[in-house]
C-alpha cells in the first residue's frame, strides 16, 4: 500500500513546527504518509490531502486531481469557504484537544497570576519583611466565571479543583457541582458582587455587547482583576480604562479586543494595569493538531467517513 | 455553661487577622467563647485556653492558674518549648488545612507563572505579532518534583491534575497514579533530564543537602526554571547563580534560604533571574488556624483529649 501524499500549504511560520509534528504523530498512529512540505513545484496531480491555512501559500487550487480531502487548520471555516476549493472534495474543520486546553491553562494560570501577585512581586527586586505577603488561601478567593459552556464549564470545574472559591454564572441555569450556580439577571448582579478575579467567556450575543460596563465593574471588589479571553465586546472599554485609571479596578488581562489584531497604537498594549496577550488563550497548535489531522487522513485511509465535514452550503 | 476564656498571645501583626477569625470560627462551630485581644492587664487565673506564638507578648507564664490547653499557633515547637511554660498543661501543636493548601497554590502557581512567561508578558509593553508567543500546552510540559512526601505528592497530583507532564522522584520507591514514578539515585539523573521546571519539596537531611549541584543543573532542560519551597540547603547557591548567569538556567524562584530571613544585603533579593518569596509558600494563615483552634477548644470543653499535644520529652 503506498503512503498517502500529503501536502502542507500552512503558514511558512509554522512549517518548522508541522515538518516535526505531523511526522511524529503518524509515527504514532502506525499511519505511514508522503510529506510534502513546500508546495512550490509540487505535482498537485499526487496529492491525496492537503493541509490548509487559508491565509497560506496557496491561492490557486486547480490541478488537485486527486485529492481525498482538504484538511482546514483551522477551526472557523469562514475563510477557507470564500477561497477557490474544489467543490467535489470534502473539506473538513479542525477539532482538536489543543484549543480547550490551552484556554484551561491560560484561565487557570491567569487566575493563578492575579491570586499570588505575580505582577508586584515580579516587579520588586527590594527586600521585604520576612513572612510578610502570604496571599489568601484559594478557597478564600471569589473568582467569577461568566459563560459556562463546554468551554466556560470546564474552566469552572478546573478552578474549582485548584481550591477557588467559584461562582459561575450563564443566561440560562445550569448546574456545575462544586461551585456557586447562577444564571439571568439577578444571578449576574449577585455574581458580580464582591468577585476579586473575573473570568469572561461568554460568547458575542446581542445581550452579552457591554455586559461589563460601569455598573457591573462597580459591583467587583476593590482592586478587582478581569480576565478576558471571551470575545472583545463584551467590555465596555471606556468604562474600564476610567475603572482602572480610578483605581477601582486592579488589573485586566485581555486576549480578545473589539477590533483584531490590536492596532500597534492603541492605549491597551501600554497601559499599566493592561496586559494584553495576541489571542493566544484557545489555538491550534502543531502537536494536538497534527494527530487531528493524521487521524483524518488515516480515516481516509481505511475508507471511513471523514469527522467535521463542513456543511458547504450553511457555511459550517 | 460559661463561654471558656481564650486570650491571645501571639504577634501584635496579626492581631486585627485573629481578633475577626476566632470568632467567626467560634460562631460556625457553635462554640461559645470570651476572647480576649490583650495579654495586658488580663485576669490570668480565668485564662481557660491560651493562644501562643512564641515570639509574641507573654515571656512570663506565671499565674494561669485555670488553664486547660496552651493552644500553639506555630506547627513548630522548638521554640514553645524553650518557653517556661507551665509543665502540667497540655501544649498542642497548631495542625491546620491551611499549611498545605497555601503550598498547593504556591507550587501551582508559580509552575503556571513559568510555565505561561508570565514575567516576560508582564514586563513587555510593546506590540507583539497577533497570534504569537503561545505558550505549549501543560501536557507538553516536563515538570519534576523532588520529594512525593505528604506534601509533594498533593502537590504532584495537582499538577498532573492541571495537565502537567509530571515526574515524581523520592529517595525511595513510591507510586502516585497519574504521573512517573522515579527514586534512588539512577531515578533522581533520570527525573532531572529535560526537565523544563524543577520543583524542590525535599526534607533537609545528609543526602538532600546540595543535591541542586551543578551536574543536576547540568541536566535540566536548557532555560529550565527551579521552584524552591522546601529547604535552601538543597541548592548549591554558587552553582545555581553561574548557571543563571551563564543562561543555562532561566529562572529560580525561591522561598526558603541557607539563613532566614534573607540578609537584605544578599544578592538573591536584586538578581534578575531570582524571584525571592519571604517562605511564605506554606504559612499558618489566621482563617485555617482559628478553625483549628476553636476544635481544639471544643474538644477541650466537651472533655475529649486534645489533637496533637506535644510529647514534651521528646521534642515533639
Amino acid at each position: 500500500m503506498t503512503a498517502p501524499v500529503v501536502l502542507y500549504a500552512g503558514k511558512p511560520a509554522e512549517r518548522e513546527a508541522y515538518a516535526t509534528c505531523l511526522p511524529a504523530a503518524a509515527v504514532a498512529a502506525g499511519q505511514d504518509i508522503t510529506l510534502i512540505m513546500d508546495v512550490d513545484g509540487v505535482d498537485r496531480a499526487a496529492v491525496d490531502y492537503l493541509v490548509l491555512a487559508p491565509s497560506g501559500p496557496l491561492t490557486d487550487f486547480t490541478g488537485f486531481s486527486r485529492l481525498k480531502a482538504i484538511l482546514n487548520l483551522w477551526a472557523g471555516v469562514e475563510q477557507a469557504l470564500a477561497l477557490p476549493l474544489p467543490q467535489d472534495v470534502p473539506l473538513v474543520r479542525m477539532v482538536e484537544e489543543g484549543l480547550s486546553l490551552g484556554m484551561l491553562d491560560y484561565v487557570t494560570g491567569h487566575v493563578m497570576r492575579h491570586h499570588l501577585g505575580f505582577d508586584a512581586l515580579v516587579g520588586s527586586k527590594a527586600p521585604v519583611p520576612w513572612g510578610s505577603n502570604a496571599p489568601p488561601l484559594a478557597q478564600d478567593r471569589r473568582v467569577t466565571l461568566l459563560g459556562t459552556g463546554v468551554l466556560g464549564r470546564a474552566c469552572a470545574e478546573r478552578l474549582a479543583l485548584n481550591g477557588f472559591n467559584v461562582t459561575g454564572w450563564s443566561r440560562s441555569a445550569k448546574t456545575i457541582p462544586g461551585i456557586r450556580n447562577l444564571h439571568g439577571n439577578d444571578g449576574l448582579a449577585e455574581a458580580l458582587d464582591g468577585a476579586e478575579i473575573l473570568v469572561l467567556l461568554l460568547p458575542e450575543t446581542a445581550a452579552t455587547r457591554q455586559i461589563i460596563d460601569a455598573a457591573a465593574i462597580a459591583r467587583l471588589a476593590p482592586g478587582a482583576a478581569i480576565v478576558n479571553a471571551g470575545r472583545g465586546p463584551l467590555i465596555d472599554n471606556d468604562a474600564l480604562l476610567r475603572a482602572l485609571d480610578a483605581g477601582d479596578l486592579g488589573h485586566a488581562t485581555l486576549d480578545v479586543f473589539d477590533v483584531e489584531p490590536l492596532p500597534d497604537d492603541h492605549p491597551f498594549w501600554r497601559h499599566p494595569k493592561i496586559t494584553v496577550t495576541p489571542h493566544i488563550a484557545s489555538v491550534t497548535r502543531p502537536e494536538t493538531a497534527s494527530r487531528a489531522l493524521i487521524s483524518q487522513i488515516g480515516r481516509g485511509e481505511r475508507g471511513e467517513p471523514f469527522k467535521h465535514v463542513v456543511q458547504r452550503d450553511a457555511g459550517y
